[in-house]
């Protein structure tokens, strides 16, 4: 099955304690397609400047990914400056310079419009909801957000979010979106707003999904070097779309925790190199190796009788 | 197989966002061995003054706990008050009263010194080095710190140590004792220190079991209400060191996972009311039940191929 991710796609400049990147491959819809396209084929949806260099074009082609929902604008391409300190959890925005992507109205192909797994990156949800105006009957909808639009557009984001099957968010978003800190609490409220399911994501704690009667914990993979996190959550999208995209099944309880792990399985690879450095050169079996290493890293026996 | 700890009885005053509780029954051995003693026969080695509730003991030795290393000496009991914010994940200490416990010495009852299982409670690692003078040949000895130890009185944890065979520590406690920001470093780094294994504690998030091979993850409970976290660490250890104590075939991997989850289990009881309160009540079903949940909580299919 076919999957489509509408999103930034741009030019990151990095500032990491180890070392520093200027004008790299980035955005939400690079990194989402990227990371899915080791499972489906991947559209994208996006805009870049007339200063994107070709060669990532290359790349995404050569990795099977549709572009014909990608326009080039008069302009330059949208650009984002972060710092990441030693915690590596959260960056500082140093610099964002939306550019071409200021004016961005998602315009899908008609050939993108039966596409049935649909992923929302974070742009304005007004934007998100004009992209399910144009597609017909998705198997599954999902949308990233942000504090930003939380904050500063809520009444278009609650209008999108009754109109999507599951919300990527993390801890802090959840708790801003909800006005509750608990964290159970807070994907409970999410609940009652439209999505029948929320994945929590908390950085190297892993993920929660929740459905209305279970929760699926993941951890994330315990890496000794972490080198760069900027694109983990839409790299962990991206696995977790994709996997599920492969599903012969449509979407079962059995497929959504597979999918879970293919997220973090995915994240842990982008966060070992700069940009998308670590996911050009990933391979198949690295992949499904690590999927076997979090069983390693989370089986459990059974409890067995309690006779005392 | 019988299990000892080391540590306080303690009487705590609590303030959480919930509401507040003076003189409460509180002290890591008094968690530990109520946790434990759901699975085997707890002693306690600790110092009480003559102000402690006769009531305290009385429920202590209800449920199966030997005092007989239990000393009532002229003076107060150790007290120490703590308030939780919203967060509920670190508590700030607002009066400590060490009383009796400040001259306390461990001198273990001749009956305790061949105990197969040891827990050195969150004392002076000095005190926790006498007590292994004293024990002959244990199967496997677990030890608790702090930041306090870890800045103050590090080359007597360093010799501790190299007599422990697991240490429990938190992630900020793990980081500070190896001097490595990154968990898994800080883990490695503290396998070279002696322990063969160690539990890095991550309250909300669960918790990580290295060996020098492999790593657990094992995810904390998730929970809608959290009135009081006091006591969720040394209740950890208890579930832990309790579960491996009922190990007929000794310490192997399938029994110390299990005994990750168990610690879990039972800390997640403790943390759903003030002080010992919750685990008064709760039944061997009821755990059974919650490790049932966990299961539910962390079980995943495997990948099958990968087809694309």
């Amino acid at each position: 099955m076919t999957l489509l991710v509408v999103g930034s796609v741009a030019l990151d400049s990095l500032e990491t304690p180890f070392g520093q990147k200027e004008d790299v491959l980035g955005g939400s819809a690079t990194y989402f397609s990227t990371s899915a396209s080791f499972f489906v084929p991947a559209r994208v949806v996006a805009v870049v400047g007339e200063d994107f260099p070709e060669a990532h074009l290359s790349f995404l082609k050569g990795r099977g990914i549709d572009l014909e929902g990608l326009t080039r604008q008069p302009g330059r391409t949208f650009r984002w400056k972060g710092r990441y300190g030693y915690e590596l959890n959260e960056a500082t925005t140093l610099d964002t310079q939306l550019n071409v992507f200021q004016t961005f109205s998602p315009d899908l192909p008609a050939a993108y419009r039966d596409t049935p797994y649909v992923f929302l990156g974070n742009i304005h949800p007004e934007l998100q909801s004009r992209v399910l105006d144009q597609v017909r009957s998705p198997k599954l909808v999902a949308a990233d957000t942000m504090n930003f639009w939380i904050k500063g557009s809520r009444e278009a984001l609650l209008k999108t979010l009754e109109r999507v099957n599951l919300l990527f968010v993390n801890d802090a978003e959840a708790r801003q979106l909800a006005g509750e800190h608990n964290v159970v609490k807070a994907a409970r409220a999410i609940l009652r707003m439209g999505p029948e399911r929320v994945v929590i994501k908390r950085g190297e704690y892993g993920a929660l999904l929740f459905d209305k009667e279970h929760v699926f914990a993941c951890p994330a993979f315990p890496l000794a070097e972490v080198f760069d996190p900027t694109g983990a959550g839409d790299t962990f999208a991206g696995g977790f779309m994709g996997m599920l995209a492969t599903s012969a099944v449509g979407v079962d309880s059995s497929m959504l925790r597979r999918a879970m792990v293919m997220g973090s399985v995915m994240a842990s690879f982008t966060v070992e190199k700069f940009s998308l450095e670590r996911l050009r050169e990933v391979t198949r079996p690295e992949i499904q190796a690590r999927f076997a290493e979090f069983r390693t890293l989370t089986h459990f026996d059974d409890l067995g009788p309690l006779e005392r």
